[in-house]
């Protein structure tokens, strides 16, 4: 489509119900604000041009709307007076002359470009305004889509319905898509006199056609309209996402055992063959290669894991973990800042931060990098086919050489070479019967403590 | 409401289905035995006498339905005829003489204060008898509600139902508050002359007519009327009331992004603009404070958790933890009995019990406070600032005062002062090329133990 | 039923739209590949011979259907040309005479014995065909069954499907039993004028009445019909398999608070009165005895749990474990091939593997058995009554007697007599105001590393 378009997101709601410190386009679905996924929708429809009509937290929601495809705007909408006065705060923007004037919500974040283009279509073939529709089981509270001969005769609100009318199953998303050369004359005569004294979007469908214009309704899936008023709805929004995109996952090859049971971010990508078990979470910045298997109770956030390698069950991946392929992250152990290599094992109760860990390494149990000091990071390196003894301790910075070998329970804090052994442990020493002396000790204080 | 009213709780049955070696109405929901919610319930009606008509395991279930707040006398139901027997089991306490005697069930547990009231209210305003009906789709199986008028007719039983009968969908919840000062003499009328001998309580229905009286019905949700015979049932009763408390936390403020994986208990309290992430389990005795993150794969009971404050993912907060605002339980770790104070750090792999963390201490990965002797648990004192290195072990009773520092991989047996440092390990050793000897003796030992 | 029976299962398919590299029957339903459901379901209904009609991974769908219970022939189906193409692939079994042919699928792992027997009794009563169908809401795409009198008429492809015929709800599943003595000769007269030139065994209904037999339907369970496309339709039979074992344990006395977050393999066995808290998974070779306790987030393959004992929060237990009665496996804890004696404690951030736990011994958190030494892993023996501090690191092969005593902290790699006390841990040392130096220091780095 050649056509220039300018989208004006209406993101101004006081959504008091969402009981909130925070504007409810901040809120994230799949880990992303609101505002952000409808940024992402339009982008995607290929419009260059935003307008956001700002209210609540206007500051935060402008960064959070941020990104690099889009040409953005804000507009400050300060009194609360209807959909149509909100569109007009972008008057300045809409004067600009775009053939196209989309608008949609903040708080819509599951539409997605097809509806969006679908009513631009519409003005492309005559049309000066399309409303974009859907069918529902549950009509009630929305306004109805009165249709006749192809044409879109009016937005009919439940309240002045009909019974007749109330029967319409066809209903208004609140989405439109307006001739951008007269939206703003037609915006203009929007008026005031109803119940609330409030400018209603919702009138121009008549006022298009008083002026000899015609009002089209386009269809669009009832699941991408789900809006959001509060935070079980908000819990809706997130459902419906996750199913949507669980089952294109899945039907790109993707097993998943239980796929309720699997929580993906906005980016989450998940190659061909990989086998995602049950309960796992993902955070932003995710990207699985096929043939990967994420064990159950995993959670992994910003973290590349290539084919053959496992992760899981009880692992959590953090951001900058790269693991190679048939790399092994296992229970109880958490991956941070780190490039797992090939092969290489980290099977339990691990902590592994700031690290690289070397081709076919293999990590005892309970081994920890401390990487810390109380004010800074610092880096291990372990080398590739190297042999860490469990209950470990690599004080970093440190590094162990290729093929090295730590005993068990050594506190690593200087350079291990290449092939050499390193140890950090006392002597074992045997007290005889000593045990006894200790329970009856014990059996002391208990005593005691109970009597005293 | 000024009326007296007993509640008489029938929980006298067998509950052979349930297969279970305890009787039915000590199974949980929610952490709290089914007989505990019905007493909470009845109490939150404003009912200060309870009858608890008893059969198997009464001892236990007498104890169970304990509280301050109502009194509370048992009953023993010794044969099994009927429901109508059940209640007259209780004669000794409804011939005290109350305005209003409640029937309701020990398997009820998810009837809430608001039916109880409406049911009694009929009874103020001049009705004998009020049944608490409900209405379903799919009501087989259940009695039917046969209303004239204003008046309940009869409650006719599916088998005797005629056709056009069986479609009504007002059933019998077999609740029902009964005219006080005629209970007795109205439950004496109830006859056994029926295929099973038994005496029914919904006989009352019929018989209050017959005397000239008033019956009538008043209607309660589907969802509170849920009866359990089974340990499928048992779930379904448990997820109903999962259903609607996340349901009321999300309405007061509190996000769940996947809030059928969030497993609240009977007392669990979340403020607002708290965040519950994916798969976490509640037991009883929790309080989350507003603006409080609890992440994935978390497990909390008995604990308290200010606000700014994180949990998880992969935490588990044992009886007795308080974590202090902006203080922070990581992965893999368990805290048990345990201030932790403001901004304190407990990230990973870590076993804090018995203790005391003051503000902004870091304890660093592996950290194990050693409380348990065998016989006697002590505590761990850990000062403010303090830096407890990784993998290190905390043998109680001891102390680190404020701001010192414990080298990772340290025994501390004795108390550190404040701005020291501890250490308790043995120096590195390395020995050059004894890796490789280590592999052999290891490719020997395989070769040996594969060949003989 | 002492009729003989080959059951044709047909596996050839080329499932492309699971975009997997390895065929669709191969895919695990509940920890076992479809096909070894096909078989189990095969064997339990009494059906002694199996021929398997193989295409894409042949030799692996081969080794996945073998089964001792049942004599199994494979064939290959060269050319895809129908399903009526695809049996008479098994020509040479189907020629030796059986008294019942029974034709189902390998992508039908929900297909209990059940329906097989209801179909095969129809043969014995003296019809031709049998035809499996089941009542559904959704009939769209499926061909419906045309029933006259009792007698199947045909079997109406959705496509040649009058509107009337749409209309019902009856439809059939694919599988069918046939007389096996005239199998044969019915299956050749199957014929290919059709749109796609292909051999429909559905034919056979309308040339066994042609020939004058009888054909009929029988009735099956609708949810144990689904058959498996794509991995969306996969994770439906997962469902499905799992809805339907929950609900058997559940019905046995099985507590499930949450049922719909434990995931059970196909041959998991758990006792009446055990209690399954939310979120658990398990593998397969699970037996789990009643009144044992699983709490949440536990992770259980290849292990036996015996009465009394409970596992996590956040426990794994790998196959070969074994806890005696009233042993306790807590969080963060994995054990492998080992055996944990009655009311022993492994309760914090342990991995206990290649050992034998005795009866009462308590192992403190963090400890580690170190059975690997990189080529082989060892055994570690702990006596009754034994305590192992925390953090301790045993190095196999090594034996703590019975009541020993292992102080915290140690690296045990030698053995301990009974009743004596094992340190191998460093004297503590105390530098006071060094933790003033090093905090100096990591400040001076920081600000270096910030500014160079």
């Amino acid at each position: 489509m050649k056509r220039t378009c300018l989208a004006v997101i209406l993101a101004a709601g006081d959504s008091t119900r969402m009981k909130s410190s925070m504007s409810k386009v901040l809120h994230p679905v799949a880990g992303l604000p609101m505002i952000g996924h409808v940024m992402r929708a339009v982008a995607s429809a290929g419009i260059a041009d935003v307008a956001l009509v700002l209210g609540r937290d206007a500051e935060a929601v402008a960064k959070a709307a941020e990104t690099d495809e889009v040409g953005l705007r804000t507009f400050t909408q300060t009194q609360r007076l209807g959909t149509g006065h909100a569109v007009l705060a972008a008057r300045e923007a809409i004067a600009q002359g775009f053939d196209d004037v989309l608008v949609t919500y903040g708080d819509a974040p599951l539409v997605t470009a097809g509806p969006f283009s679908a009513a631009r279509e519409e003005l492309a073939k005559g049309a000066d305004v399309a409303v974009i529709g859907f069918r529902t089981d549950r009509p009630t509270g929305y306004g109805r889509l009165l249709v006749e001969g192809g044409e879109l005769i009016a937005i009919r609100e439940e309240k002045d319905a009909t019974d007749e009318e109330r029967k319409i199953t066809w209903c208004n998303s609140g989405i439109m898509a307006i001739n951008g050369r007269k939206a703003l004359e037609l915006l203009d005569r929007i008026g005031n006199r109803n119940a609330k004294g409030e400018y209603y979007l919702t009138d121009l469908v008549e006022i298009v056609r008083a002026a000899g214009g015609r009002a089209v309704a386009v269809d669009a899936p009832e699941a991408e309209m789900a809006g959001c008023n509060n935070r079980a709805e908000l819990a809706v929004l997130e459902r419906l996402w996750q199913e949507r995109r669980r089952h294109e996952l899945m039907l790109g090859g993707v097993t998943m055992i239980a796929p309720e049971t699997v929580f993906l971010a906005f980016d989450t990508e998940i190659g061909q063959d990989a086998v995602i078990e049950p309960n796992v979470v993902f955070g932003p910045g995710v990207t699985i290669e096929g043939g990967a298997v994420i064990h159950a109770f995993s959670h992994i956030e910003g973290a590349h894991v290539s084919t053959g390698a496992t992760v899981g069950p009880f692992a959590r991946l953090r951001p900058g973990t790269d693991l190679a392929p048939r790399a092994k992250v296992g229970n109880f152990c958490e991956v941070k800042k780190a490039e797992i290599g090939e092969g290489a094992k980290v099977n339990h109760l691990t902590y592994i931060g700031d690290a690289v860990v070397g081709a076919h390494a293999n990590i005892g149990a309970g081994t920890i990098t401390c990487n810390y000091d109380g004010l800074n990071k610092h880096v291990t390196k372990i080398g590739a086919h190297a042999f860490i003894g469990s209950n470990s301790s690599l004080v970093a910075p440190v590094a162990v050489g290729d093929a090295a070998y730590v005993g068990s329970g050594s506190v690593i804090t200087e350079d291990v070479p290449a092939d050499a052994l390193a140890l950090g442990r006392a002597r074992q020493e045997i007290k005889p019967e000593r045990a006894k002396v200790i329970r009856q000790r014990a059996k002391a204080f208990k005593a005691a403590t109970k009597n005293g």
